[in-house]
């Protein structure tokens, strides 16, 4: 298969952007110090290249994740940064990890989470501690009790975590500093209360301030590998690697005093769409069906019928699962195939 | 599996409102005159539900799907209501069709999807006919031409299609009415001028306005089966029957003078989101995440992690998309899997 040759639309990934990518985050969190989140990309064969660039350790969003990180042979130490009560699951997963001599530790943040992992056969836990961000997390004061309640569970209590997601994108950079700082204060005594040698905390947008912090012993980076439109506002050192491929399907000529549009086949079936539309270079996005965009061209004259073009998703990590791969191109015009085979919930 | 033991996030049908629906529509749309869209829904099981009361004509969006329904046995008589200009795809189709003696229509609507269908082998086309939606389908004044083409390239051109989509939501309904109509008298001529004895229209939201004005011979409506939100506004006879299930997975109870929230297990992964958040009848939904929604609970005293909800997503089409299959809940109190297999672009 040659280039405009694949069946579209199509998830690209430009190999010298996500390469770049790997290494500035490489330089900044080398080896442990990042534990990348597969939730970004949900693919193993793009988690084997963080593996081979020093990263041995990943996060996981679902169990689906964890079980398939586990069967690549990507098992080595894996979070669920994320809770469950779902025993069944639990259990197959702590089965998985058994059989393929894994490292799986769980988020906890209840009693009812804490029973779940415990009677699943989990051997580790975090405590995630809230910081800020209204979602998941015991209260700083409340966590210490979690801990405890883990440890006579018999489970191992390896740290605690605290994801500051309503900071990614604070402006300006010094008031998102300073107030990382004060989640990571938080998140450094509700540490110092449970004990263990993990902090995991932080992602793409603040990767920075933890690596000048230096209170996280680890940051859950993900989406620096293809990178989101908003983060790239954030003036880090990562570039864009997704677009997605498309054929212009439908050409209407402008009328007189009109204005003519193209269609293309990928529509809101084929993209994340929570950030908004897609965006194109060559012109403006007028709306996406399920499988068509309507496209306004800034040189109406330029677009036939049959013609490919590149479209920039709004959001990554949705868009990436909708797809079923990610063709990868190198700058010698070679490509390679990424299956995205972290997708769904179920526990294959 | 017993309700609630199943994995969440999960699609759950409402069997006795889908069946509701099923049958208004072919109270107003005996057989073929009713053309399901299979987008909405991309099942083969739940098409299989629509054949069986009589409609076994269906719409496709993506030669994926038709290639699902070929395989399916579902393949009376399919219309791709999309352009296309992937001649190896279009291809497999053709072969496929002849293997499993179904019946294949594609839309186009200029010279290259002409060719792209005349040089895949494929028999029968469908003119699509702009009738207003910036979209796809040739002028009024070119679609003969592009008639004449199909001809002279071998092909049998059955008549004509045009999608309204603009008008879909249009208030009061008098306008929606008289809208649809000049649409439809727009589609009328170029039928005339073309030949053939299909005209193929219309949607969910115009279904009873086609109806009544009798100038579609079919109608291509799919979302009245599981009901939208939004459809849900035009006082139509149809129910919603799709919702996902949820499991709470963290509580964080209110301060003195604050707010306490909720976090369950279904995030911007598990919903459409290109019409927003989905909505939840107890309560207000503040955000999602990957694989989280935070809500504020109507009465915070009710709920602890391991509660079941279920949320009702904004937009059914794309929703229905994230996932592998749907959970069918019958009256009394069984329940069915409908897998959902025409996910996708790859033709199987």
């Amino acid at each position: 298969m040659m280039r405009g040759e694949w069946a579209t639309p199509a998830l690209i990934v430009n190999g010298l952007a996500f390469a770049a990518n790997v290494t500035a985050m490489s330089r900044a969190l080398p080896g442990a110090k990042l534990r990348p989140h597969v939730k970004a990309f949900k693919s193993t064969a793009l988690a084997k290249q963080l593996a081979a660039a020093g990263h041995q350790s990943f996060t996981c969003a679902t169990l689906a994740e964890m079980a398939g990180m586990i069967r690549a042979g990507l098992g080595h130490d894996l979070l669920l940064a994320n809770e469950t009560v779902n025993v069944n699951a639990l259990s197959a997963v702590a089965t998985l990890a058994a059989e393929h001599n894994a490292r799986v530790t769980i988020a906890v943040d209840s009693p009812a989470t804490v029973e779940a992992a415990a009677a699943a056969g989990i051997a580790e836990v975090l405590v995630d501690v809230n910081v800020g961000l209204p979602r998941c997390g015991a209260s700083p004061e409340r966590a210490p009790q979690v801990a405890d309640l883990a440890r006579d569970s018999g489970m191992t209590v390896r740290g605690v975590m605290g994801y500051e997601g309503h900071l990614m994108m604070v402006e300006p950079a010094g008031d998102r500093r300073d107030k990382v700082k004060a989640s990571m204060e938080i998140l450094a005594v509700a540490a110092a209360a449970i004990g263990g040698d993990v902090i995991s905390a932080g992602g793409t947008g603040t990767y920075n301030i933890h690596a000048e912090l230096g209170i996280a012993t680890e940051v859950q980076a993900g989406s620096y590998t293809l990178m989101d439109t908003d983060y790239g506002q954030l003036g880090h050192p990562f570039v864009p690697a997704l677009e997605v491929e498309s054929t212009i399907i439908s050409v209407t000529a402008a009328p007189a005093n009109g204005t003519g549009w193209l269609v293309a086949d990928a529509g809101l079936k084929a993209f994340g769409m929570d950030h908004g539309n897609p965006s194109w270079n060559h012109g403006d996005v007028w709306f996406c069906s399920d499988e068509h965009i309507t496209l306004a061209p800034h040189e109406p004259d330029r677009w036939s019928v049959g013609d490919r073009i590149r479209l920039r998703p709004a959001h990554v990590d949705p868009t990436v699962a909708k797809h079923d791969e990610m063709i990868v191109e190198r700058p010698d015009q070679t490509h390679e195939i990424w299956p995205v085979d972290l997708r769904g919930w179920t526990i294959q």
